[in-house]
Order: structure tokens, then sequence, then C-alpha cells
């Protein structure tokens, strides 16, 4: 099968040299341009790399990084685009590439507001495909754009979907501790973080509200409807390099119990297991009953196949009585809260016939 | 005025080393006695020391250490004693010199579920002073024993406190980022928090709610009733020298808005400032508006007189809706929320009469 | 006595703060303007301050930042600059201000190799202050330029003076271990450093070389010889918030013992303690025999009267062989390395009557 | 072949761990017996294991740690023996199965002096195996011991080697960054190194001189002759997982340029190169020309193969002078400077017959 054309935007951020590595050797897609701002313009990859934990291949290393020109990448080919700008340079680009005739799967939150682009996370709203149609007839060459969710609401989004479907539980409160990679780079500087704790994101308690109810709600009659579920957020930012920690709290009568609450979450399976797409993890959401975890440290590693290598969510310290229920929640926040995501959108934008 | 004999228990851990710092030229009690465990026996304060932000006077570099004996304490005429012990050694120990009938201002959570024992904030619950006189009467010789509350109940308490009194919220949520000096000495080992949150510290959340309620409810016809405030919590250790950040969340049809909470907690004043006790912060509730506060690193500082040199806790944060609240706050864990607490409630003893 | 009239440039950095902190209430000098970039003109002092553990006084609080106009300066009758400015912009505006006949205590290196222009360090090379001459002599209204030296040669040319001047110990090897703070803000991206160790500073070790045999060298004939002494240096960046600590290894036959050194080091006093300039420490070097210091946590202490509050440098570890000693120092690098020996070096300018 | 029976003594602490996973699946040897102490005893290796790097086989997850009792792994027929135990308790364990005719293969220092017995580091000193044959007749069954250097020792000895032998290279200082991992488990408390370097690692600096001395000098007629080469270090502890980064600086007239120490260090190959041993790196010596490398975060990583998986050292910032040189290297602590080098050790003694 002759793999389908891909480009990077943005390679040289932290969610651009996920989305390299990710992508090093995909069976369905073959990065052929791996563009970056002006600055690092034919660069190898190997000189700019940051990501300790994710080891070049001798074939990435070597590879140039070039101008971020849509009308390059088209002329070259370019079906398929993975977007790791910033928001504020990713919005008209992304348009371009979209309006050129190329299917851009983004990690920016720039078009994520748009009526008729989706924030897709396979497992829960895979349904949420069909806005692309809508979007694809007003873009002159049927290019679209798909967005992956904020890092903090992919994890909270898959954790929340099964208790949602199954129990109707609908208001939640959440207390985040986000590493430093959700920042970018250069990101937090280490005098203000070292020994300490920032409690504001700017932006992220907005965003966990108003895109956890774009994902958990419908698609119908050519719109999307907001799911009604309450997502009130209070987030910081802590010095840890990788992995989004989650404080989940819920409330309703008849909350089920500890069991109920593991069993739904760690059984839980959705389009993307189906149809056993490349990077989706065997199981979304792995359940500990360890005393003492989920741990961003021990939890988050990029390069374990045990943690789906960054793709899989782990809940632990589930609690309940009556009427509450409480539990902790990891997500990957570059992997699957970042490239991984859209990763996993295209895989299934292949499958789905519509790439 | 002569000042009250005084004893420290456990001087050498971080919460000792908080008793001795703050009684140091105290204006109502003078130190005669600094106890520890037997290998620390006979050293000097300054050869055991290990609080980087408090200084150590002259004078009390040089005291040295003795050995924790309750008669022997009773013998030098000590009228009171403060306890910075584990809790799995007070026990005893604090009962033996209350029968002695000294005062004992204890740290250790140990007395804390006992019926005729308060834990005291006394901004909050300076009527349970009460329960001191059945104590007195079981007590051969007049001896008694005065808890503070565990460090995150302190600061939540005192948080929680004028919201609910003055419009009745009563359900929460907390979720914690707690230092590392709350752990005691040696404490957490650096490899397993470098770079991570450990979600979870023994005890912690069920304290957070019983003590929450103890502190809050009355003290009636010889014994405690709990307040039927519901706390919930979930509890994190971070890599925080000092300073428990909580983020609270509540929910109340008809909430106040940002301006009343604000306010209401900023004015907040009580029976230590009408007393101007020694330790009294001036303002018990700092309250914040910068975007980004407080921090534990910023609004912790032991030695800062504009933030009651840790008797104040601090909130920032502020964020309403129709039916919710969010904030975080901050209280400085070994201080306010461990030997200051203990410090205040003996100056309130103090005055009140019963020292 | 009158004040002296004086502005701070850079007032934001980490060392202009410093500096705001330091001259506040200074007895020689009073600040009336307080300069720095144009994106923070107009704010208040309180908004843009970042150090925790320097608190503002009510009136530093309130006071504005201002454009950076030499001639504005000039204007404000102003008489003596403190320079915190980055490099790149210190040169020209520093040079505009001697010429207007200002005399300028600059933290930059930008002039530090001018051939007229002093690296003072008051307790080393006061003498050298006569360079001034020569420079007010080609600057049309008296204006000069006296620059600190680098943060990690200020602490190691402190300890190697005595060490020089008593036992000819000339050859020296020096590794480095320095703090957040000497990279200025935002510094030193968390991501970077967080569980690591960077084994490069820009340009650091050539600096330790070349300022190290210029302070330590003679001002003759109108000109500054360097000294012999050689200094080989290997720096690095830790993730500590400030205090910049050095291994220091020198080869000598018939080394004097650790006694030797120790009271050599220790009893060393200079220029500054014999005029008993408010900034001066009274013991320049601290000499600690405790088996596990200094510790930049423990001995860099801003706040600590008995680290002479950052201005002296401390040493530990002395360790000698027949032929080799090895020590350990320690110096605040914003304080004493910073923007403290700025201050001092005008103490020294305004006794010896050249302000 | 049948694989060698094997056990490991330690098996939870921080270098027990590494031998475990070093050796699941090793194709010489095969752990029989999983030992530690009693407070272990009946739990699977999946409930103690702290390396957040090292993933678990299936396997290996639900082996149980039994108890250490020499004569039990005698009667279980294990050939061989490594130790992961600390210095105080390995001495006599050792010991005792070395008298029962088992391998020792020990990461403690308690033997390291013993006049019959090895420090070895394959690649610099295999010949000083024959020092076994020695042991082998004093104890009663033919077994014997071998030790590993100590961590640091290890990366300095294998960066001097080459350039001792071929320069003549004899007097060296070096300044160590040491990782936690290194200080076992628990090792320093997180308050201790929480934005802190500790000045002193105990008997380090003695360490790194006697045993250099010994591994890098000669064994003959029946006895070990040290190397007259000079080591002065001074060493600190600072907060970071792995890996041990070492300052080293040289003397000598005549010193060869840059070019010629990395080309050097960067072809020495050795025994364990020819025999191709399992856990031998194809480079025992990475040299990097990247202007801020090694870093312990992006070098030491166990997982990588690029690394050799923690086997080679890598050496950067190689500046020589007329007469210095300076450089930094970096060695992975507990595998090439600890379990790894004890495996190292087995796989040669293992090849060259005495197993």
């Amino acid at each position: 099968m002759t793999k389908r054309r891909a480009a990077i935007l943005g390679t040289t951020g932290m969610i651009g040299q996920r989305f390299a590595h990710m992508l090093d050797d995909h069976p369905y897609f073959e990065v052929v341009a791996y563009c970056a701002s002006d600055r690092s313009q034919g660069k190898k990859i190997s000189e700019v790399w940051k990501l300790p934990d994710a080891e070049l291949s001798d074939d990435l290393e070597g590879r140039a990084i070039q101008q971020t020109v849509a009308e390059d990448l088209s002329r070259e080919g370019v079906e398929l685009v993975f977007s790791g700008l910033p928001s504020d340079v990713a919005k008209d680009i992304e348009d371009e590439c979209a309006e050129l005739g190329m299917a851009v799967f983004s990690n920016a939150s720039s078009h994520r507001t748009d009526p008729d682009t989706p924030i897709l996370i396979p497992e829960i709203n895979h349904d949420h495909l069909e806005a692309v149609d809508i979007q694809r007839k007003r873009r002159r060459k049927g290019g679209y754009i798909i967005t992956n969710a904020n890092c903090s609401v992919t994890g909270l989004a898959l954790g929340l979907k099964p208790l949602v479907d199954a129990f109707g539980i609908e208001d939640f409160h959440v207390a985040t501790y986000q590493a430093l990679s959700g920042a970018g780079y250069p990101g937090v500087p280490a005098v203000d973080i070292l020994g300490n704790i920032l409690p504001h994101i700017s932006k992220e308690e907005e965003k966990m509200k108003s895109e956890g109810r774009k994902i958990l709600g419908r698609f119908e009659h050519g719109q999307f409807v907001d799911s009604s579920v309450s997502i009130l957020a209070s987030c910081t930012r802590v010095n840890v390099r990788d992995g989004h920690l989650e404080a989940v709290f819920a409330r309703m009568p008849d909350m089920p119990d500890n069991e109920r609450i593991a069993s739904t979450l760690g059984e839980f399976k959705s389009r993307p297991q189906e149809l056993s797409l490349p990077s989706a993890p065997v199981e979304p959401i792995i359940v500990t009953a360890a005393p003492n975890r989920p741990q961003p440290l021990v939890d988050s590693l990029a390069g374990s196949p045990e943690r789906a290598r960054g793709m899989a969510i782990t809940v632990g310290r589930i609690r309940t009585t009556e009427d509450s229920l409480r539990l902790f929640l990891l997500v990957h926040n570059t992997i699957r809260g970042g490239a991984g995501g859209s990763v996993l959108n295209a895989e299934l934008a292949h499958r789905e016939g519509i790439l």
C-alpha cells in the first residue's frame, strides 16, 4: 500500500517533536516535509531535538527542516498535515492548507470552536467526523481541519465518557497538576517553578468546560449540540516534565460503588479499538488499584508498551460514598493529549475513507 | 510579669524547630527545656537545626537538648508543654504530662479525637476551650491537652468558616498540593518526588473530613457536636518546601458573587485579633486579586511580616458562578498549620486565664 | 547629610530588583528614578516584583517605572546610576550616562575589558579606583563607569586573594555549580534543568580567567597589569535559586595546612571593613568547619544577618595535602556577585571622595 | 547451552533492581533466587519495584522475594551471586557465599580493599582476574568475590585509562555532580536537596583516590601494585535521578590537543569489545562535540540503545591548553557504575572460563 504523504508543522516544538517521533515509520503515513519557523530552516532534526525520552532513528536524524509555506506543501503532493503550531500562527496557515485540499490534523486551539470543525477523540465522538463533510463543501478543494482537544480535556473527557454514559453522572469538579511540557518551549522559567506551584494557566479552565461539553455533546442536523455536563476546573502548573494529573470529584445521588466505577472504566473500548488503529491503546483507560498511583513519573512513560506508549490514560484512587465519587487520572499531555491525539484522528479518518 | 515555664517536646523535628524559633523571646512563655529522642540528647540546638529560613538567636544556638521525661519536666517547674512529637510516641507522653498537671499544646494527632480534647483554632472555635474544664476534672492535677488541627485542615477550616457562617455554604471539595515539610524529617525520599506528584497521603483525606467537622462544630452540654459541613478531599504531596496549597470547590444555589466572597474572607477577624495575641495575624485571611497567586514560594514566607510570618492564610483566584465557588488557599503548614497553631492556642489559654 | 541622587537601570531584572531592595532607605543614596524597558513603563514596582525573599517596603511598592533615557536622568539631577542592564543594551546607555557626568556602577560585562574601567571588588583592588581618574579626563563632564565582576569571579576572587597574597598560591582549577538567578529572567527553561545539570554557560569560563586576572592584577603607570594567576574553570548551571557554589583546587609544593588556610581566609579584612561601609560584611569570608557546608540553600540567604545578607562568601570543606588544596566556596550571585558588588563600589567611591 | 544458576542479593535496592532488570532473559545466566531483607520476604518483585525507567517483564513481575541465606542458595544450586547489598551487611554474607563455592559479583565496597579481591572493570584491568586464583585457593570450595568499582570511580577510571596509557597524564582533579540513585533508597531526603547542592558524600573522595589507583595499577607477583596516578576529588550530591557528571581537570606539559584527546577516547576498545560480551558497549566512551553535553537527563538513559543502555560513558566539552586538559564525563551510576559493572564482570569471568 502506498503511504499517504504527510507534513509536520511546528516540528521543533514539544508537540511537533512528538509528531515526528510517532510518525517515523508509520504504517499509513509518510512524512515528506518537516516544517518550522524561519530560524530553524535548513537545520537537521537532530540539531533541534529536545525530547530526552524519544530517540531519533538514523533516518529521522538527518532530515532537514523547511519553511512553512502551504503552497510548497501542496506542490510536494502533501495530502495531510499534522500541526503542532502555536495557536496564534496556526489559524491562518491551517486554513490555507485546508483550502488547498489538505486534511489538517491540528493540536492548536484556533479552530476548535469553529461550527463545522470537530474536536475529535475517536474513543468518544467518532461520529463527529460527520462535521467534516460540511467543512469540505465550504472549502474550495475538499480539504478540512480536525482538531484534537486541549491536553487536560483529553484525559478528562476520556475518563468521564464511560461514567456519563453508564451512570448519568454530570456534575464534575477537577483540580489539575499540569506538566511543564504543556507550556511548550521555552515555556515556564525555572526560577518561577522550582519548589513552587503556579495556580493559573491562561484560558485553561474555560477550555476544560467548553471543549469538554463540545466533545461529550452530539453532532445533529449539521451542528454541534453541547453536552449539559458541568465541568468546573482549577488548573495549576507543577514542576513535572510530562503527564497531567487531575483530581476529579463528582456528585450524584445513588453513586455506584468503587468496583462498578472501576470496571466501567477499565472495560471501556470504542471505535479505535474495534478498528485496531495503529496508535490505539488496547485499553484506553488503565485502572490501577495501587494506593499511591497514578504518578506522572511512573505512569506517563512515552516508551512504555505497558502504558500504551502514552496513548492510554491511567485512573487510580477511586473512592465513592453514597453520593460522591473521587478519583485521580493521568494523561500524557504531549502524546495522548497532544500529538498522539491527532495521529489517532488521522488514522481514523484514513480508515473511515475520508483521507 | 513572670513568664510561664515551658518545654518543647520533639525539638529536632520540623514542628519542634518551628516551636523553638517562635518561642524564642516570647512575651508570655520561657522555654526552660528542649526535649528530643535519646540520640539527640546533649547536642546543642545549633547542631540539629535544619530550617534554612529561621535563624537561631545566639542564646538559642547554645541550648542543649535533654531527654523527654515527664517527671523531670514536672520537677523543673514546667507549666506548659509544646509537643511536636510524632503521633505514635506522643500519645503516652502527652498524657503523662497532663496527668502531672501540665498544659499540653500538641501538634500530634493522637488526642484529636478524644471526647474532651478540643482541636482548637482560636479564630474559629475559641469556645471549645470549655472542653478543657471537663478534661481537667478527670486528670489528677488539673493538667490538660489542647491540640492544633492537621496542617491542611487548619488552612481549610480558616477559609471555610466565614463562608459557612455568612452564607451557609456547606458542601466542599478540596484538592491539595502539600509541601514536603508536612511529612516531617527525613520525610519523602528525593527519588520519589523529583519531577513527580504523589497522589496519596496516609489518613489525610479522612482527617480533613473528621477534624474539619469537629472544628466547625459546637461544644454543647459537655460534648462535641460535629458540623454537618461536607468536606471531600483528594490529597497529594508535591515537591515544595513549605506551604500547602488547596483548590477548594463549593456548590450552593444562589452563590454570592466574587466581591462578597472576597470581602467576607478579607474582613474576617475573631478572638485572637480582639485580644491582640502576640502571634495572631492582624488579618487572618489575606485575599489577593493577583491572577497567579497564592504561590507557596511567594506566599509562605516564614520571615515575612506582610504574610504575618506564616500565621495568615492567603486566598486567591476566587471565581463564582450562579451556583458554584472556586478558590485557592494557601497555609504555611508548619507555622499556622503546625507549631504556630499551638503557640496561638497557648496564648489564648493564657489570656483566658486557664494557664 | 543630603543623600546623593541615584537611578537604577534595568529595574525589573534579577539584578535590578536586588539594587532596588538594597538601596531602599540607603544612608548615602536616594533612588529617584527606577528605569526599565518600554514594556514596563508606568507599572508600579510591586507589579513587576519577582524576588520572593526580598520584601518591598510600602514606599518602594508604589514607585513607578520610567523609560531609560540618559538625558532625562541628567535633567532630574541624577548623580549616580546603578546598572543591572543586559550586556547588549548596557554598553551605549552606560556610556551616555557617563558622558553626561554621571557615575555608573554597572553589573554588565560590556565595559569590563575597557582599558581605563576597573572591575572593582573593594576588598581586593580598591586601588584600581585610580583608573577612574583617567576615564574622567576622557569623558566630557567627569562621569565614569565602574563595573563589578561576573558573579562567579567575584566569589572566587574574594576566596583566592588572601591565599595568593599570603602563600603565593597561583594555580587554580575551579568547577562551578551556578544558580538559576545568574541567567536573568526568564533565564533557563524549567524543562531543560528539572532533574538535570547543564555543563556549559556561555563565555563564563573565559570570564573567570580574564576577569580574575585583571582583578587580582595591578594598576600601574596608568594601565592594568594582569596577575599571572592561572584560573581554569568548568562551569555548569544547576537547579538552585540563588548562590553559586564553586569547587576550588590548587597545586603548590609546601602547601600550608588546613588550619593556616582557614585562619588566613577567616581573618581577611580590607578597606570596606576599615571604612565600615554600610553594605560591607564584617567578615567578608565566613569559614565553616561543618562537614556538609556551604550549601546554597542554607548559606545564600538574602535576609540573614548572620550571612551578612548575601555580602559575605562562605568557605568550607578545606582539605590540604602536602602539595594540594581543595575547598568549596559559595557566593550569593545576585547580591555579592551582582547588585551588592556595585552598591559596595558606590559606597567606596562616595567615601573616597570621587562621587 | 545451559545457563548458569544465579541469585541476586539486595533485590529491592536501587542496584538490586538494576540487576534484576539486566539479568532478565540473559544469555549466560538464569536468576533462580531473588533475595532481600526479611521485611520484603514473600512479596512479588512487582510490589517492590521503584525504577520508573525499567519495565518488568511478565515473568519477572510475579517472582517472589526470598530470604538471604547462603546455605539455601548453595542447596538450590546457585553458582553465582550478584550482590547489591549495603556494605555493612554485604561483608559477611558475601564471604559465606564465596566459602560455599559461589562466585560473588559485588557492588558493595566491603571487599574492595582485600588483598586478593580485584576491583574489576573489564575494559581497564581484565588481567586483575588473576587475583581470583589466589582467592580460590584460600576459600574452601573454590568460590571467590569480584567487586565492581564505586560508581564515580568507574566512570572516571574508564575516562582516564586511555589518557594515562597514551599520553602519561597522571595528575587529575575532579569535581562531581552525583545523582540521587547513588545514595540508595530511601537515600537523600527531598527537603535537604530541593533547590540545593550537598557538598559532601561520605568517604567518596577517599574511594575515588584509592580505588582509582588500585584499578589503574598492576597485579604482579600475586599482589596489587597501585598506580601512581594522582586523583584529587571534591564530591557533591545534586538533585538528579540518575547519572554522575564529573568535571575533570588535568595538568601536564605538552598536553595533546583536543582532537587527539577526543580520538584517543572515542577509539578506545578493550577485552569486552573483543569478546563481544553481551553487556559490553560497542563504544565504551562516547565522545560528543555538542556544546552543552553530556547532560544527565539526556545522556544517562537506561533504555537508550544509542547510549548503550547505560553501559557507555559520555565525554564532552574537551578543552585543552598547552599544559592543561578539561572535560566533562558522565556515567550511569547504577548501571555502568553499579549493577551493569558486575554483570559485565560475570560475563568476562564466564568467557574466561573461571565460572
